[in-house]
């Protein structure tokens, strides 16, 4: 762990290890209105909770700061959009609505902010779901850099039925949905202006096509988007929230071969870094096949893998068995490589 | 109405005819899911919802970029909690919870922060809500300047039972809940440097303790709160959804001496700004003097006044007999004078 300087840095807002120190020693310190009942602050899932009657409404929320504002294979509008939508989705629950609050930089491109907001609405489309308010705010030159989209979203289940990070049960199996590294690795290659001879890209878009196949299947114990801190961060916070081990098979990871070279060059990990489009699903051993074979059925699924095994020895750590035959910590990174992936 | 230029504006951002420009000129244009059954986008109210069986969740969302963060009578901490718990409140529903995203500078002070998170939860102990679920961005220095807040936040009722700021009826009565101008005036006095000598400063905090005692009595059929552009700015948008006139008598309207003092020094109108703290009730007119009565028993509602009354007569205008005896158009004001007000 980080410890927490009286300046905020970099680290602090890149997901990892050095985040978590910065929202225990100062965010949970001063908050202490955290919620009950539902999923609450202190439990730091991908969405809190509000247990209302019968029925449990779930709320997220994430800016984004991405730089550049359009990169292959997506742009700041799509990213905006599934990063919400994909936070209620992994705690099991139908995405309803969004909020999108733009801040935005004067002389800002009206035709650019015309062109995301059309790849937001092209989100909402493939998921079914609505943008419902909004804000706009402007600021002078130089007080931003170009457009901050934040978003918040919502969905409505039985009380007590969302799914959870910390759910894994000992024995269950970890599918992965596709090859991971794919957004955080574009990101870098295009900033570092390197043609890394990417072939396609972010893979920014909506996991509830995935998340609902599998649920139509049952057998899911906990779910996590592998957002910024990427595979291995998730991983982590899965075992360590559980009380569990993790044993993953890096043989059976998927990792486009482009997206393995360039983060080669980069020097960056691809297991470490942001996806955009991507669900971790825990499964009950006897029907992972079977939601393996339903996410494959998906259109944004067909490359997911099962990569691993929970297990009650090492509780919180992840273990992974290298391509070499070597076993190593999958541990997780301070944080994303550089701010501004997503 | 201002024409859309390619380039954002400030003034684009500021809350008045300018923005709703943009908002229908683009937006409304690229966003074509926009919610069905409750309130939706197009419906540009102070929140959203979406009706799931008999209940209604209520959704609405905030960015918060005051300069500076810290002002007489609060900081952007208290703002970002009260504006979107404001949001929830005046469509009749009591907040539930709150989603926070923080967009901060690389060396943005800990403890500046701290503090910053301390006002919020004063504020959501006040009105007894939570903070559910957040996110934080570190940007590197001089891509954001300080500080940005931007929250979420939810409640439940039942369907069809949010309060509209369309639901102006003829002869209805226009309560405001108190003195005006005092956010908007103190920030731009404390930016200009002056030493007006303002007794009080910002009015910012939750007005769900204003709104619940007026719904207790009964009788409200429309309510707004009047941030960006101000008063002027609210009832112009109630008269012109309401399709309505709204006849107020300025000598009614509660300014405070230093504030109005101020005001005349920075040539800025005092109903055209800001108001962080404050909400706009229609009461059926039979009822009026009892909600008066008890928004005046609020500690946040002493200086509630009824300002005017609802006719028939010169739909979508607010007409305003002037203290000097004459009668002018009190018109939306295109935006608020300077960006960062809130």
């Amino acid at each position: 762990m980080t410890e927490m300087k009286d300046s905020i840095t970099i680290e602090q807002g890149s997901g990892g290890s050095a985040m978590m120190a910065l929202i225990s020693e100062l965010v949970l310190k001063k908050i202490t209105r955290r919620g009950t009942g539902g999923v609450t602050l202190a439990d730091l899932d991908d969405s809190g909770s509000v247990v209302v009657g019968d029925m449990e409404v779930v709320l997220t929320t994430d800016a984004h700061t991405v730089k550049p504002l359009f990169f292959p294979g997506g742009d700041i509008g799509a990213l905006a959009a599934s990063g919400t939508l994909n936070d209620i989705s992994v705690m099991g629950v139908r995405p309803l609505a969004l909020s999108s609050s733009l801040v935005i930089e004067e002389g800002f491109p009206g035709s650019d902010l015309s062109r995301i907001l059309g790849s937001m609405n092209g989100v909402l489309d493939e998921v079914g779901a609505d943008l419902i308010t909004g804000d706009t705010k402007v600021l002078e030159r130089g007080d931003v850099d170009g457009l901050i989209i934040t978003t918040a979203g919502i969905g409505v289940c039985r009380a007590g039925s969302t799914i959870r990070d910390s759910g894994l049960g000992d024995g269950d199996r970890i599918i992965i949905s596709g090859t991971v590294g794919d957004h955080g690795i574009t990101i870098l290659s295009v900033r570092e202006g390197f043609d890394l001879q990417l072939k396609t890209g972010s893979d920014v878009g909506p996991v509830w096509g995935i998340v609902s196949s599998a649920l139509d299947v049952g057998g899911v114990t906990a779910m996590k988007d592998p957002t910024r801190g990427g595979l291995a961060n998730a991983l982590n916070e899965m075992a360590e929230k559980s009380g569990l081990g993790i044993e993953i098979d890096e043989e059976a990871i998927p990792v486009r071969e482009d997206v393995r070279s360039a983060s080669e060059i980069l020097g960056v990990d691809p297991y470490s870094i942001t996806n955009e489009g991507k669900v971790v699903i825990a499964v009950d051993d006897g029907l992972a096949d079977r939601v393996l074979e339903a996410v494959r059925g998906t259109a944004r699924g067909r490359e997911a893998a099962i990569i691993g095994t929970v297990v009650a020895s090492h509780p919180g750590e992840v273990v992974m068995k290298t391509v070499v035959g070597g076993r190593r910590l999958m541990e997780a990174p301070v944080g994303d490589p550089a701010p501004r992936i997503c």
